[in-house]
């Protein structure tokens, strides 16, 4: 009989299922009376609040800063991109009129006098609004670069979605920018990219492989495209971020042109970079365990979370005193920068200690009289499921800093390992075609990995991947040049691309 | 013949362009294609996070946590309101369709097979969508209170607009709090009211008036409405925040109840309240001069520009290390519980004194060669016109927060000083009617200021207030009680309202 878990299913039972209980079970969101939208509930948006915190200072220093853009782009815009953009993507939410009135039925439908001249798009992406802004903003050589962050909702009419992963509204942030040539814009591409990267593994603890997008996989109008890619607990790979090399495609269609040194006029060199709500899903899925949502050190919305326990009313008294100073104490202390993020749950609960390992908190204190009188605390990690050995509290205060790095290198470590364990190097299309088939019946989610395989982007090989369910991720950054054969076509091949099956 | 001032038209001479030039001139924002909507610019972006990240400090130390809501709200929602809400706001914008497909003629259209069922529409405020989710969270006593806040975007399509003071799209926070009792709720309220007071004079330096809506001004659906108003330079009333006590109305329209502690369920309590980006034209039209913008300190996205002066590259070399070693020592500072911020603005412009003093940057320090032999310094302060006085390098370094602080004060007691004079007690309709007539064709803009008269709410007193364009602002809380008689109707009355034209 297996050991009792948390969250039913486990993930070998159901790893879809297992997922979303978790994110019911650490009230990360829920589904809203919107289809598609999700409600971010407040455990769920503070871990959005500290990826933003953090995202945002690495982007303020690399020179960018924020501003806003309108939510609306109307529809003469979408048109001059689709006819230049092959692949336009154009399931998104249309507004046509500008007020309700009563249907004579006792309710209210869209008045027809007010309806809009021209229809308005709810943003997908920026580009286009953001474009035509910069081609009022850039006229001269010295206008140049223009770095420009943007902290927005945007809205991708999705028929099938999932929280975090793929909601119709979600929040995220766009970078754009304009420079004079083509190698800064490139530089300033890539800049993003490791940005990104440092971010994933730094902070989210979640390994990624920067690698560059094939053409088929690339944004709708880029000259390239390259993304972190992370592998989930499921052996999947999810796209995690990515930045886009614009060349002059969105500079001609918007007409961002400057004056150079010489005085001649040029198109500028744009780029556009993002990463979502959708890190939040990454983070779930790379270390919640059967026991409900993990969380890394550095993005947990409270490190410590320490829960009295008293017998009696004088007893309470005593021990939340004594809970009280060490809260004090441990925010004394510096993580990471910040105060030591503390909570005292002082419910009176039999669930509240399972609460706080459903939402991952990474270290739990239960404090009673005896633990007081001894002056000990047993320290809990949610990291661990090893029995927390006992120590004198100045000692556990001294270290908890400590702590909690080694929670986060812990769990970076524990990532890595699994998708070094699921990584393989695969010369041969048949055994390409056993890895991506699944072998176990009892958990047909989980299965396969990253395959790097030589290969050439053709028709042969789409038509096998999509026959597989698999998917190129990307071709790595770092990846040293290697004579080889295309698993897919025989053709000679100096590269190995990355496969998986992808969320 | 007038001294020449950096934006034309002055105050005097036309108050409205006057605002408008100021916004364009400090960069702060910029009207966009998108009818109605603007775009923030990094400078006007950058006083809004200021805000941001104080105002959200301060909901997190009264216990709020931050959420967030779909941006999309179904039709059905706004006619179950429509049916218990009188004055129910139409205007908004209204999602019909979810796909774009050509429309055979080169263009778009959105696609017929792509209606929606429900049409939906973009969030004017939250309350239903909102409340909608309370009543799956709030089961029993237990569960309460809720205290919550979301920062979003939201839309109301309006006709004629203004930047940050009236735009189709805005940015702001709405908090949302539930109760088990109408007295912790309305407590709620008014601690929410006094949460903005504090804000809008201790960081805007705007001196505000709490103060209660009468019945026509409330929010439709609120038992009661408080605001706080702030008094323009143009003498005209700006409402700043609003916090509204709910009463049981919108629990009863979207089933929010409890289980209370003797197990009978009962209707919970709600409140709502908000400010937005109106804040920022608030914050301009306070302290901005016939110069262009002037920033109290607290939100200055820069504290201090050092600009260095060079004849030659020689000496750009020398200057430019001067320089920034000042700005590490200045940084090394703190003001207001933060480093101070500084910039170093190296460009050889002859424009740049000025556009920092149009951007309302508190302390300007230009800085060549012979500064640094005399090893001192001339800081000038955008509040004054006097001519900066020299001092040692040291001194200035050891008193910029205690100047800073000296400035952020200056603006609140010039304002206060401008409100107390424009203020008036009034107790006849003949001294009321001149008050509120132009008095000088030159400025029709400017006049008036804010009356305390003794009134009763009455179909009377408001055709006057059309009549003469002028408004009830609110019964201020702290006001005495005191007996009169009102001067539309004659009839008794205790209070005093405070009259005004306004925004």
């Amino acid at each position: 009989m297996p050991a009792k878990t948390a969250i039913t299913p486990t993930r070998e039972e159901d790893y879809p299922e297992w997922y979303q209980q978790v994110v019911k079970a650490a009230d990360l969101a829920e589904n809203s009376d919107v289809r598609g939208c999700m409600v971010i509930k407040p455990w769920g948006y503070a871990i959005w609040e500290n990826i933003q915190r953090r995202l945002d200072a690495m982007f303020k220093q690399t020179g960018h800063e924020n501003a806003y853009f309108p939510l609306f782009i109307p529809m003469s815009f979408l048109e001059k991109e689709a006819q230049h953009v092959e692949g336009f993507a154009k399931e998104c939410a249309v507004v046509t009129h500008h007020r309700l009135e009563p249907d004579g039925k006792g309710g209210l439908q869209p008045a027809p006098a007010a309806k809009l001249e021209e229809p308005l798009v709810v943003r997908p992406t920026s580009e286009t609004i953001i474009g035509a802004t910069f081609a009022r903003w850039v006229q001269s050589y010295r206008d140049l670069p223009i770095l420009i962050n943007q902290w927005a909702n945007v809205v991708r009419w999705e028929l099938r979605t999932r929280m975090f992963l793929r909601t119709a509204e979600f929040l995220w942030q766009e970078g754009h920018t304009v420079h004079a040539t083509a190698e800064e814009a490139l530089r300033e591409t890539r800049q993003m990219l490791d940005v990104y990267a440092e971010f994933a593994e730094g902070a989210i603890a979640m390994p990624v492989i920067k690698g560059e997008k094939t053409a088929g996989e690339r944004f709708p109008g880029a000259v390239s495209t390259f993304s972190i890619e992370a592998m989930m607990q499921d052996r999947k790979a999810l796209q995690a971020g990515t930045s886009h090399y614009l060349g002059q495609n969105f500079a001609k269609a918007q007409e961002i042109k400057f004056q150079n040194e010489s005085g001649a006029q040029e198109y500028a060199f744009t780029t556009s970079w993002g990463v979502s709500t959708r890190l939040v899903g990454g983070l779930i899925m790379t270390h919640a365990d059967d026991d409900g949502l993990v969380l890394p050190a550095k993005l947990a919305p409270a490190h410590i979370v320490i829960m009295p326990i008293a017998k009696s009313d004088d007893e309470r008294g005593v021990v939340m005193e004594y809970c009280e100073a060490l809260r004090t104490e441990l925010a004394n202390q510096q993580y990471d920068g910040e105060p030591i993020r503390v909570r005292i749950d002082g419910r009176d609960s039999r669930d509240r200690k399972w609460q706080w390992i459903k939402r991952g908190v990474p270290i739990r204190l239960e404090i009673g009289p005896r633990d007081i009188a001894e002056g000990t605390l047993m320290p809990a990690r949610r990291d661990s499921a090893e029995r927390p050995a006992k120590l004198p509290r100045e000692q556990f205060v001294a270290g908890a800093a400590k702590l909690l790095a080694d929670i986060q290198q812990s769990l970076f470590d524990r990532a890595a390992k699994l998708r070094e364990a699921s990584t393989v190097r695969i010369d041969s299309l048949a055994e390409f075609e056993r890895y991506f088939t699944p072998q176990n019946a009892d958990a047909p989610e989980i299965h396969g990995g990253l395959a790097y395989s030589h290969f050439v982007d053709s028709p042969d090989m789409h038509e096998k991947l999509k026959e597989l369910k698999a998917t190129i991720r990307c071709v790595p950054i770092d990846a040293d040049e290697e004579p080889g054969r295309c698993i897919f076509t025989g053709q000679p091949s100096t590269k190995r691309g990355v496969f998986a099956k992808a969320y």
